[in-house]
């Protein structure tokens, strides 16, 4: 409630206060204060505003759920850990999305990942599962944790669940498989509206961004009523990038915050997750997906050969019932009136990806492989030196 | 008129009217009888029923305009002939269709050959132009003619016109380039609904198929009442396969009607054309150019490697304005309703194809090159004596 | 072995043999002897030779293992059974395919299925795992089981494996996922050369096709030395169609064989793999895949709605090394070479899907549910009644 | 020459000798000083350095030509003029490309707009023609050039043109079809290496982006030896963005710039052809074009729903003849050394973009529209206030 109630402060107190919680935490260090969001140091991306919660979840009826799974520390042990992964799941609504499907697209920057599911979502243009994200290793545990969940409703249904992956074996002991069913039912289970835990939660828990720690981010835009009032909202789990590749604000920050060399990794991947409330059949939705693939580059990195660059979009202004009808009346908004949309969908990706490294803390994982949060004092430092916050 | 009553007889009776057509066109040979279509011989494709002419115009609204080009004979002079083309041209309604854009898609099988536009149809899932059909090195022509055209009507028209080809230099002094923009504008212009001429008509005119003299040819299907009652029409221009290739209700008779081999030319290409007045949205009708694939298929080529076989399908449900307005209403099909729109997609394409065959007489070329027309009384013959007819 | 010397007799012989083992076959009504397959039965599909075994595995170092899953009768017990299912495993060739990866393109028919990996395929144009084939709600599991079987070999690795699914719970007991991750790996490890087990083995075990019991086939072709000498193999899952529109070697035999009405279940789906050592580069497999489909065409099913048309093809002509190295030196076969392997592929579908049909014998499940053998004496009584066969 | 022995002076001097130039022009605000590039401002655009020329034709063989069309003012009187447009010509080599084909691939970010010939391309992945850029309603008629360039050589040709469009009618009599063909044979016939003309030449006469006057724009990359030493160019017509969306070097400079408002004309598009040295297949190639995608997002357009956004790759390392042969045997860069040539197409379109922009001047057109140069000691001026040059 603290948070809502900054949020609908004026711009100005409520950068004068967050400011403040910046640098009270920056100087003491102190790694239980909640790390700040992009927007939280005086960053502005992009020019239009985000909803109330600047997360997925602005738009009505979705839902965000997460298990994050730490546990163990030091050298690697195949099977005991240590583990730091997790299962993030995304809904369109709370009802039954297998009785109440959305329309939606899915499209590849870089397929070098996987995104189980898109097959049927791409050829009739409808999510029927929630979206579910974990590690690579657990993909099949994570469909099977969505069957075991559809199957729990009625023991007929057939789904074809989505599942994205992103590599964190640079902390996780992935070859482990510690994600089990029940863990990705309760992430289902557990989604809800509201803000949205971002950085190391979920399956963003062992992810690393342009060398630094990151995963779950989140942000959101809301049109001019003139342009449509529609609300959109972006879910990254970001794991992709090299620290010289990174820009903040269009500023290649990367080699000034190299404090120190990140252990060399395999390159990881993201996936984008697009949500709005607009009217859009799925041919539209597609296109939405190919903007939040401009708003992941404007953060540098260039869809590295080995990033599983995935993107998923879906509309909650239509549900598509799995009964007897013959027909769907639907609307479908004007091609000529998608340009907002595709700005929102720019603007969100990048500041969604943004605050997965903002908000994401130190982290050590497997043989003590330190995976260090983006230095958010330096960060302002060289933004400040540029002009870009006062 | 006469044709429309003999559909309207029993199929019985219609059978024995066109059998008895057909036995007098095969005896006297004559030239200037109208061949028959495959119907007309007793060969039914599949098992929905077609609409009252068989043809793409059985979906209300769509017209077929064509251009023939014929002159010369003898040698090849390039720029004097023989000339053996032409164009043809598919509106979805008799409105202006800049103006009133409908759903549509395109989809490639092989794609060695143009139709330009389709980027611009499968972004927007919108048709804005008539589609023209003509010979591969008349493409530019035929583009301008439509920019031609659609400048007629206001000079700050901006449209990106669909022209697909096919190669007709067998027969054709391809190089000499004799469509004009003012046949392009003609075929348009001249565009109606009713009966279509088939064969050696329009774009159609210097084509072969399956070593055969081909061209344009249509088919349609009107399902059952408790399938939707939707009317689905394909139109070919059909330009490929070799004859040892030819299945005619998948019988392999190309060589029992191998009566002489055909000149060698190179090997040419299928555009098809679906229409239907269902309700689809552009995702729903790119399924239906999977499936005239599918129907292409069963005429019995593999689809060669110097093919151009390229299909759009477009809806005639919803008319798109191209006003000031921000949302449209659009009703779409169940996905679960789409079946028994592939299977007329199928049969009418396999139909269409057949009909270009059949319609289209032996036809004498560049260089005296002769291609031969089906020989309708043999491949009666052997339908009969595999029972495939009566 | 006997089998193998059967083909090497001449076809004459060959086909006197197999005549009479039909007919012994069917007048005893015997269910011990083996079922023939469709050329046994004197239909030949094309005109190309088909390989030694007539099987994907035709193609040098083509490997493929079966584990089989059959037990409990009677009424549906979900997790008890009965359970007809299993998995198949197809692999490019006997070493370690993640070391030695080879070229490869995937492309839907229609997306009502899951076949996973194929961003990462179709982004490179590399296979890298085993394919493995299951029912669809054992995905999860086979992913598993694919991952496991790359981590016995290296816990480093990182696979993304290539599952693909069809659905048997018209037989099965298929929300009781009986498939297990040892049964994957069994699958793997049990692959092997020469004759493959069609109908109701591994992953076809509870499959139907155009209402008869289906599952595995394969057939092969070998081109002409004169155009190239190739190989070429396809194998199925066949789980697709309704009767109605079955075609045999063109004939619509499905309302002449419909002995019974065949239980309702859902739609199906079919998976089809198409090999060969054929030097292809993935944009050239990729339209083998399109090929795929035309061979499916001509077995008569219009890919409805409701099926999972899912094709992978690759070629084992190189291996590109997971290495140092930086280039690879590889050899593409000429654009205007592709048309008989485009051939090869449409029979060789065509033929491994009459295979499964054939080879598939009536079997009872869940519920007692009785999905029929195509009674293989009517088809070809009827066959012959058209003059396709002797 | 005088260009080359500047790139051959050391960073430092040439920036020095740059930047006095640059002064010059804008104090004395001389129209006949040939404007600066982006990089003589002292703007460096990634981390990988340019080749020689910093245009693509540092890709070795790489030629371009333009025909530039200007004539007339004042009011625009359809079929008079004023003319402000033109046609460029990019070939891969000085070679006759129909007989010595090149890998090439070709993909769509927003098709509002039209690239003909991309079936063809994509489906063989090879380019046969000279890939030309002109005006959207010219594009019949280029093709009709490319079709009469090829004919000279051969009349029994049948050439597939690469043509693609952006709108200049804010400033050219569109409606007035200026181009002719001949002018396509002449940009065909006079490309050469070397230095590229910039800004308002060839077909970018008459383009603006981002409100500014833009057109043709080029830059080029080489990679370090150790990281294969190949070279990269790009080559654009930028006609796209509105200017708030303007970024430089990441900076949003558009609000900054904006000294007056530019006439309102519709949004534009891009056309973006991406050139290399190193020996890709086509599916890598497609890849090239995803990233061009990401280069143009670095200026700041999300891609407007009316932008036709179309990118072409193609690799001069291997030749593909147009002859008998039934095999080639290329090279084809191992997948983990994509990643440099990546960061080479995201770097060099972003740069290419900034040329355009830089090297345009001012043009006053059609009803003396007049679209602005990019202010250049502006731009300077912000770019030193955020410290980004000094």
């Amino acid at each position: 409630m603290r948070k809502l109630k900054i949020f609908q402060c004026s711009v100005v107190s409520r950068n004068l206060v967050w400011t403040l919680i910046v640098y009270l935490c920056l100087l003491t260090g102190s790694a239980y204060a909640q790390r700040p969001r992009v927007r939280d140091l005086g960053i502005n991306i992009g020019t239009l505003l985000p909803g109330p919660y600047n997360a997925i979840t602005d738009v009505a009826g979705v839902l965000v759920g997460h298990v994050t799974l730490i546990s163990g520390e030091g050298e690697l042990v195949v099977g005991r850990g240590p583990v730091r992964t997790g299962v993030t799941a995304v809904l369109p609504h709370g009802d039954d999305i297998y009785q109440n499907q959305v329309f939606a697209a899915a499209d590849v920057l870089n397929g070098n990942g996987e995104m189980t599911g898109v097959e049927w979502v791409n050829e009739r243009g409808l999510l029927e599962v929630p979206v579910v994200l974990t590690n690579t290793l657990s993909v099949g545990t994570a469909y099977n944790g969505v069957v075991a969940y559809m199957l729990k409703q009625d023991t007929n249904r057939v789904p074809l669940p989505v599942v994205a992956e992103c590599y964190d074996g640079g902390l996780n002991d992935i070859a482990g498989r510690h994600v089990k069913e029940a863990h990705v039912i309760q992430a289902i289970e557990s989604a809800r509206g509201g803000p949205v835990s971002e950085g190391s939660s979920g399956a963003g828990t062992g992810m690393r961004a342009y060398g630094f720690k990151a995963g779950i981010g989140t942000a959101s835009r809301v049109l001019p009523e003139d342009r449509g009032g529609y609300t959109l909202g972006v879910l990254v789990n970001a794991n992709c990038g090299r620290r010289p590749e990174l820009l903040v604000a269009g500023l290649p920050v990367g080699p000034e915050l190299a404090i120190q060399t990140p252990p060399r990794t395999r390159d990881g991947s993201i996936v984008i997750l697009v949500a709005t409330n607009a009217p859009l059949i799925p041919i539209q939705l597609r296109r939405l997906c190919k903007r939040a693939a401009l708003g992941l580059a404007r953060t540098g990195t260039v869809s590295r050969t080995s990033s599983g660059d995935l993107i998923l979009a879906f509309s909650t202004a239509h549900r598509i019932p799995r009964n007897r009808a013959t027909l769907d009346s639907v609307r479908t908004l004007r091609d000529s009136r998608l340009t907002p949309l595709f700005q929102a969908t720019v603007e969100a990706t990048e500041e969604a990806i943004l605050n997965a490294l903002c908000r994401a803390d130190t982290m050590v994982g497997r043989d003590n492989n330190t995976i260090p949060g983006l230095p958010l004092n330096r960060l302002v430092e060289v933004l400040k030196r540029h002009g870009r916050i006062q």
